[in-house]
């Protein structure tokens, strides 16, 4: 009854003592004798269990080929349907493998893979080109990044890709699916961004799902809009489409990690059908006319998270240093202490952008209302609405890019305006969440 | 038909349009003419109304005597019920007014007149002591002031007081709270942080509920632990009581704006009946031994928030200028950019303690996944499982603080000990809220 499994095999083993286990064989290390069988259970922890009296069955044979590795670079094949698609490999989870050494997960898998787990591109596609830009960990990404992700995304559109997709790890997506919101406008399809929770070697990937939606997405959406198109909840139900500038990763390890804040999901895909549903009237349909490429980034862009107690001397030696934007998150409806006001003002006074936003991530920054307030508004501070933090670091950062020579006025006027939904106007009940309160 | 209200009257307003206006009757300002009447509306808008074929009904006459401030200090009430109470104020919205030259809100209301409101406290308690000890914004609180906080409360605690009562602002009140569960130890009594999200003397105020589940709170709760007394929903159904070390400001407007992250209340308070339900069964029950008291802070820590191309110097800058320790919110599992963990090492190697938290803030940190996390603690970095950022924050000041001759592995020991329930070991699908997603 018991199989041989080899390292990569997802098995089932039944040991002595009665308990089941499922999970992915890993080879032994030098920890463990060759007694024990190490297997990587579906939460991503692995286990040792004695092959003594343990039954083992092989559920499926390893999947991918582990260890091979394309070179990066563009590959294109035809299939059978009407899209051009694109997908773009920039790194994480997405395109990544367990390492087998030491269990943990680094980037391996090539963007050629990824495809051959989803028929649905073959099916929907005439071209499927998959090209790796990067392989980093999405926390290591750079406004050099965004640009040089732009300008590729940028050069898809304008060769008449229908689909472009962005395979980016999670930990970054919501930065830079915001910058590309802000560096490509007048989009004539959705840039869809998606990543995984879990490897994509692991029976559990969330990567498969995600990705399929595209295709559907690409066909049905009405928007020309850079979104995020991740799991809707743990199970595999439904996917959902975030407006970039308006999601946030709110959980560090769940598959529904992916939450749109102050504003509702664009849309909602079912699974396994991919029947497409339109969520939210409220859109930037997709434009007929020329493609606005802004790619530049500044570096001299900052975000501060206020405390109590903060050193204000923080945002001195940002000013200091040639920073040419700070964005601070405040408390409440946008707050910071009385000393740092003072360093506020002065920031302004050098010509230093300081925009609010607020730590509470949900509601909108009033500076209205107290007296600490009204100062920061002399003080020159800019409130920003119910912009995420994220969202307005990365949309200073675009403006004083793109437009270096620009006055503080015309910089405060694009930092206000709302280009591309990064502010809703108006929110009700569906826009904050709804917390476990008993019963 | 049409009254002739005073400043400070809630009135109806009907004008000649057909529209119906409520609000609060403010002074009319320089720009507007005599014909015009100014109120304030429920949601803090003042509108100008013209009193030109408008009729007026006075819905209720001014509340509260506007401008009346009595000294600072503390009085003591006889009441008619058992409790020994003390309402410890410190300033915020629940013990402010509004301002009617601006029609913003700044701190003014005393104490007395906000036991006035809640006749409750006379019902149940044969003592009522109102103190106030500050009138500052939340926000302009420091470590200083957290010390004095608990020295006061420690003080009444040894005095046999059985309801230690903190009116705070909402702002920086879960900083606070979780500043006195680890200042304060080994609780005989729950102590109840309150605050409010409308000033006093609208007619929307949550202060008086907030404070009537108090009386509640204090006769029922099994718990010996630093709580924050608020609203459940935007309606006056329920408050809940949210442990001090796992409560966020979630909202900046909402009346439910306090949510328990990675956890669920501890309590619910049914209104206005005042039935007290117990949520969680996880809680440090009220202790009979000796209080411990350890009231100090260190001002030489502070708090960073990750984002992508993060000016690693930030984190040098803070080392140099002589911190002892810096919580940085990492994306995700606690990732930070690569050249930032040669800070992170750094800052370990000249003895820095560096905590990791998650800014997704939901779900736990987890440094050995992926290699930038594996180098991060190979730096030295502290990983703080699901402790919410501000948590960390407090407890690793109030560290250094309270054992500032303590080694690093001491100070590393306490910061990942869970001490009060600032870790919660096991996450279910309670801790993780709902999200619109259609339907």
């Amino acid at each position: 009854m018991s199989d041989n499994p080899e390292v990569g095999d997802l098995v089932r083993v039944h040991t002595e003592s009665g308990l089941i286990l499922e999970g992915i064989v890993m080879p032994s290390t030098e920890f463990s004798s060759s007694d024990v069988l190490v297997i990587k259970l579906s939460n991503g922890y692995n286990v040792g269990v004695s092959r003594k009296g343990a039954k083992i069955e092989i559920l499926r044979k390893k999947a991918v080929d582990v260890g091979k590795v394309s070179p990066p670079g563009t590959s294109r094949i035809s299939g059978k349907g009407s899209l051009k698609t694109s997908l773009i490999s920039t790194g994480g989870t997405i395109v990544s493998k367990v390492e087998y050494e030491t269990g943990a997960v680094k980037p391996a898998i090539t963007a050629e893979e990824l495809v051959e787990m989803v028929p649905e591109f073959l099916e929907n596609s005439s071209l499927i080109e998959v090209f790796e830009l990067y392989r980093v960990f999405s926390e290591d990404i750079t406004p050099e990044h965004w640009s040089k992700l732009a300008q590729e995304v940028a050069k898809r559109i304008n060769e008449g890709f229908d689909a472009v997709i962005v395979a980016h790890g999670t930990d970054a997506m919501a930065f830079t699916a915001s910058a590309l919101a802000f560096a490509l406008q007048n989009l004539p399809i959705p840039i869809m961004f998606v990543g995984a929770q879990r490897s994509s070697d692991r029976p559990s990937t969330d990567a498969v799902l995600n990705l399929r939606a595209c295709m559907s997405i690409a066909k049905h959406a009405p928007y020309g809009e850079v979104v995020v198109v991740m799991h809707g909840s743990t199970s595999d139900e439904y996917i959902l489409v975030h407006r970039g500038v308006k999601v946030r990763k709110m959980h560090t390890s769940r598959r529904d990690a992916f939450q749109s804040i102050n504003d509702i999901p664009l849309s909602k895909v079912i699974m396994p059908e991919g029947k497409f549903i339109q969520l939210s009237n409220t859109y930037l349909p997709r434009k007929k006319g020329e493609l606005l490429v802004r790619p530049k980034f500044s570096d001299k862009v900052a975000l501060l998270k206020f405390y109590p107690n903060m050193d204000c001397t923080l945002i001195d030696y940002l000013v200091d240093k040639g920073y040419k934007g700070i964005i601070i998150e405040g408390t409440g409806l946008g707050h910071i202490r009385g000393p740092c006001i003072d360093s506020v003002k002065r920031a302004s006074e050098e010509g230093v952008i300081v925009g609010i936003t607020s730590q509470t991530l949900f509601g909108r920054v009033n500076l209205k209302v107290y007296t600490n307030g009204r100062r920061l508004l002399q003080a020159g501070a800019v409130p920003l609405s119910d912009m995420l933090p994220e969202t307005a670091y990365v949309k200073l950062s675009w403006i004083i890019g793109n437009f270096p020579d620009s006055e503080r006025e015309e910089r405060v006027e694009m930092l206000t305006r709302n280009m591309v939904f990064e502010i809703n106007p108006v929110h009700d009940m569906r826009h904050y969440p709804r917390w476990y309160h008993g019963d």
